[in-house]
């Protein structure tokens, strides 16, 4: 951030007064411009015990498989959003959404809402942003080429959930993704 | 939003190419300025069965009652920031914080997320955004003065399951509050 959005003057990291942590202050109009985690809302879609995943058309992480997620929009829920980006990513008709998995990823400022859902009709299309979509049962599951970390243990602890019979909503954070040294 | 806060040129309001909905798009440097909704975090503290409120400082509601809670902040988790806004304005220290509800309140593009905890040493205090801080039974709760219908809302639901013995994961939306008609 380099300038105000308000009115358009430069604005300087400070600390506000009454506050402890550096914001951006317009140097001229005092507006304090505050920046905050966003939310990445998405679901789990499952059809016949297997779950539905897309392959990633994008960078980051082009090629490689994700469940439909997206940012969250102002003026939609959480669920509403879910079931949106499922539609955007997978072509596919989220039903009967269940709360499931939260994850927060405090090193890049974002908060994970993944929902379990069905599959109206069984049916899943390709979205402009995926190459393709499919489902997989658990033995089926590439796991070496899952996109991001909170896809990977959502889908572990999805079918150990299974297993158990039950699906308890959890949370917890992911830490900044260790990469093996460069050879 | 009037200026691009990259090179501080005029935005204007346009669907990007690939897009489906209004953003800010800067006309010089063609920079799309998302806005997504906001995470609120907070602790339902509970010492000896009652709950710990606070009684707000300052506006909106000033004077009404309130579960300490707040922005969630860019690198924190939403645990950690729970805990922050009850040291922030209650001056207690949360214990044993475990996830139990979340709202989403799509009118004003926001997300709760209350984490329910204890309360170290049963201590608490009044921080700068608090008139004063106080442990309410059920009985006691006033409820013509609560200051937000979700802190309303994550109360009665908590009383609640105090009976039942189980504190369940919730989420669901809050509508836009119906005023009753100005006399």
């Amino acid at each position: 951030m380099n300038f105000c959005s308000s009115c358009g003057a430069v604005v300087t990291l400070r600390v506000p007064e009454g506050d402890d942590r550096e914001r951006y202050v317009c140097a001229s109009c005092e507006a304090i411009h505050y920046i905050n985690p966003r939310v990445i809302v998405g679901c789990l879609p499952v059809h016949e015990g297997r779950v539905l995943l897309c392959r990633r058309a994008i960078e980051p992480r082009r090629n490689y498989w994700t469940l439909p997620a997206g940012f969250m929009e102002n003026g939609e829920t959480s669920m509403a959003g879910a079931a949106r980006e499922t539609w955007e990513e997978a072509h596919a008709r989220a039903t009967d959404l269940e709360l499931y998995r939260i994850f927060d990823v405090p090193h890049i400022s974002q908060v994970y809402m993944f929902y379990r859902c069905g599959l109206q009709g069984g049916e899943y299309g390709v979205g402009p942003e995926s190459l393709e979509s499919a489902l997989f049962g658990e033995a089926e599951i590439p796991w070496d080429e899952i996109a991001f970390p909170v896809v990977r243990e959502a889908l572990s602890e999805y079918f150990d959930d299974v297993r158990q019979g039950r699906f308890p909503v959890r949370v917890s954070a992911i830490e900044r993704m260790k990469r093996p040294p460069a050879v």
